[in-house]
């Protein structure tokens, strides 16, 4: 257990041997970021905006080797990578900002009311302090926008908070040296090493004891449904509990009407079929559901509107040539979620034969929308390049799907131009599925904004009310307190005293 | 188990039977509720604000009686009782006057901005969305403030949740005539009675079916630690988790340097008596810990200061005559928890014996405050009028002491007018220990205002980030949703739509 690897997913070659993170050196990793956080609490906005800044100066200054090292490693190829890099670095200065302007640090000022309870109160302000060290586990499918030095980071430290990053096994010599870079800059800086810290391991051990280590004060996860609901149980099970900010699996049902591909259909099925191929279907964002209305009420040709566009989907994912999957474990799991598919009901409409040494080939499937409502197996996420096409019979059961579905990071709705009783209907449902409801274009990107919610309903985060990109997500690492008759002294200090 | 009793706490007189509800009325009461949310969450916040403002004024209007029910089936008293009826009404209007001015709806704007990501994105816009119905748990200790109508119903109304209100078996007929008055004002407003619903029954398993049921969407609860814990362990374990935001036992250590001490002794240990007694100290703010610090170097005569302090302490408790207790299951506990104590090491200075029947007397007792760090039990809440005094030798022991509490509602610091290496270090670790910090005052009292926090670290509460008290407890019913590129007809709905 004590020696990791680091494979290419395109060949299967080794690329490195590594040391796991022993549970001695994990205990230190984490009471050092509880050190470190009494001091970084205590920065000022100009310090955190100053680090962040460096930091995505130096990752944009090491780009070629950064980028060259996370192909190796997740085969996500070079394009991909780069626009990942620069995201990265794009939400390094953008939380800066967010630092230095304040915003969530702004404090609720009650002044003191004259008279008796209920009106009258002595008074009080209400401050957001941060939480403390943050567990932070990294994405496979994200080696730098959700790894060392993401979204996750970027904004806990902005918050305030000091970082133990759990480094994926997907791209351990990416991480690594992302961590030399980060010390470089904390030296620089004269900040202390333990203000980003870093384990690493394979299996659920490291991750349990990172998330039950009581110096830890919240955990920042993405990655599957169940490895989520075991730490997350972990986290609400610990002596003294703390909040897990999962950001979990999601099949993204995306429903088309008929009388918008009527007209469309063409160039919608090329969109689509982008969409569910893009970076080997790894997104957490990927279209994995399909959702057509044959209902002649829509459109008196609903049904041959809707065999036509599945169709081009079927034609165009058929000309596509997914890059390889992560990891071997993925290809694996790609096929077994696709057998299970079939063994469940689906009629497969296109799955071209491939190795698994392999990348996976594109794979289309259909079922009937109720038999989908009915049988649970076939709303569980297949990660890889694969939709499954739902028909339903009209917008009541379309409705219907997405209610099954429960939650989802994202719903896209096509069709919804005009308003109806039906429109309102299921743009509500959808409202009530997603954290995201598109009404063009697809769910895969996410853009890093103050309106961006990332983060829906059960199973696809464990905390809807919060996100994982965005402005927004700098509040998962923030609590409020309230101060009442505070001396001068301590209302002076506001945001820098605690 | 389906009969239930209302008791008179102060002579056990049966005051009336009631039925419980049956597990096929609770499942009813839960759909309708689920049926009206998706009525009430298009209510305009005119209807809402309507609405809220009627209920105030029907729980004003039927004072007399309401206070003579709650004081006979509580023993709180009429100067209280009529005071926690105001601030009911108060509640409800400030929640009405916060639905229509909508603040908590406020969507952030995020236009189209031109290029590629990650500066480049399609219009967006972040909405707040209710969550559902809300599954409420009365409180034994607020029978007004905390129950049918109280913040927990008044701000998920204002959020456009519809409630199922558990009923607290300790006053099941004020209970009754609030629903009574309800269903009136619902009526009168053409609205459906199951916009507020209410269930009765003794026992877990009521409380465990309301919280399992598929229909609710959250859940708020007052009450005790091991309660809260169990019925958040089910929420977190339903097939699809919904947030419990469960508000649950507190010590609220207070800690008074010499210093202070030394000048107003006399008039804090007064203040500090009528705030353990106060309610029979069946508030969840009630101080059960005092810590002084017996530092010459804080003060010369420390320990001198500090012992004539806890005698004058003893001396204002021995003077106060508690009333009776809400229900004999609680005084019961009360003197175990006080034998607890006992057994634990604490050395009682006042303990009158007071017959089992009979209201409690106060209690005072001391020890150690290493001993009170080493040894768990001694954190335990005792529900009831009784203080635990901590002798600290420093100031850092007494900041030991705090992170021993590791949660709680309060933390009330005297003497810290002045700025000072150590004054900083407690009150860092005093904010990181508490949702509320007071530097004067006593903690009962819970005013009801844009920056109040009513809700700590855990075990003082399960949600930490949210609040039971004050305009932010709206916030807990909400949901954020981003939209992509909608179209002109749902971007004017904003609030109302969904």
């Amino acid at each position: 257990m004590n020696s990791l690897t680091s494979f290419a997913p395109r060949t299967g070659e080794v690329l490195g041997e590594l040391t796991a993170t022993s549970p001695a050196e994990l205990d230190r990793a984490c009471w050092a970021a509880a050190g470190v956080f009494e001091q970084w609490r205590l920065s000022s906005a100009e310090q955190r905006a100053t680090l962040l800044r460096a930091l995505a100066t130096a990752v944009e200054q090491d780009r070629e080797a950064l980028v060259a090292l996370a192909d190796s490693e997740t085969a996500l190829g070079l394009p991909r990578l780069n626009g990942e890099l620069d995201r990265t670095a794009f939400q390094l200065r953008h939380f800066a900002d967010i630092a230095e302007r304040g915003d969530p640090f702004a404090f609720i000022d009650a002044p003191a009311t004259a008279g008796a309870p209920p009106k009258g109160h002595p008074a009080m302000q209400r401050w957001s302090i941060p939480l403390g060290p943050v567990a932070m586990f990294s994405a496979s499918n994200f080696p730098f926008a959700f790894s060392v030095l993401g979204g996750d980071t970027a904004s806990a430290l902005a918050a305030g908070c000091s970082v133990v990053v759990k480094a994926h096994p997907g791209h351990l010599l990416l991480s690594q040296r992302m961590l030399s870079l980060v010390q470089s800059v904390l030296e620089a800086q004269q900040l202390p090493p333990a203000l980003i810290g870093m384990v690493q391991g394979h299996g659920q051990a490291i991750g349990m004891q990172l998330v039950n280590h009581p110096a830890m004060a919240a955990v920042a996860f993405t990655g599957s449904t169940r490895g989520g609901m075991a730490l997350g149980a972990a986290a609400a099970a610990r002596p003294r509990p703390i909040p897990f900010f999962g950001e979990l699996g999601s099949i993204n049902p995306v429903l088309a009407l008929p009388q918008k591909l009527a007209v469309e259909g063409a160039a919608l099925a090329q969109q689509l079929a982008g969409s569910i191929g893009l970076g080997c279907g790894q997104f957490c964002t990927s279209p994995g559901v399909l959702v057509l209305v044959d209902d002649p009420l829509l459109a008196p040709d609903a049904v041959a509107v809707n065999d036509l566009f599945v169709q081009q989907l079927r034609q165009a994912l058929q000309e596509q040539s997914p890059h390889a999957m992560l990891t071997q474990g993925m290809r694996t799991a790609f096929e077994a979620g696709v057998d299970h598919w079939v063994q469940t009901g689906a009629q497969l409409l296109l799955r071209e034969s491939a190795p698994i040494a392999q990348p996976p080939r594109p794979v289309l499937a259909q079922v009937e929308a109720q038999h989908f409502i009915d049988a649970p197996p076939l709303r569980e996420e297949v990660f890889g390049p694969a939709c499954l096409v739902l028909r339903a019979t009209d917008t009541e059961m379309a409705q219907r799907v997405l209610q099954a579905v429960g939650g989802s990071l994202t719903v896209t709705l096509w069709g919804f131009d005009e308003a109806s009783h039906q429109a309102h209907s299921l743009v509500r449902v959808a409202m009530h599925t997603a954290g995201r409801v598109l009404f063009g274009g697809v769910p895969t990107g996410v853009a890093v904004n103050k309106a961006q919610q990332h983060g829906g309903p059960w199973p696809s985060s464990t905390r809807p009310d919060s996100t994982s990109v965005g402005d927004a997500a700098l509040l998962r690492f923030l609590r409020p307190v309230s101060v009442q008759q505070a001396p001068e002294w301590v209302r002076a200090g506001a945001g820098q005293l605690v």
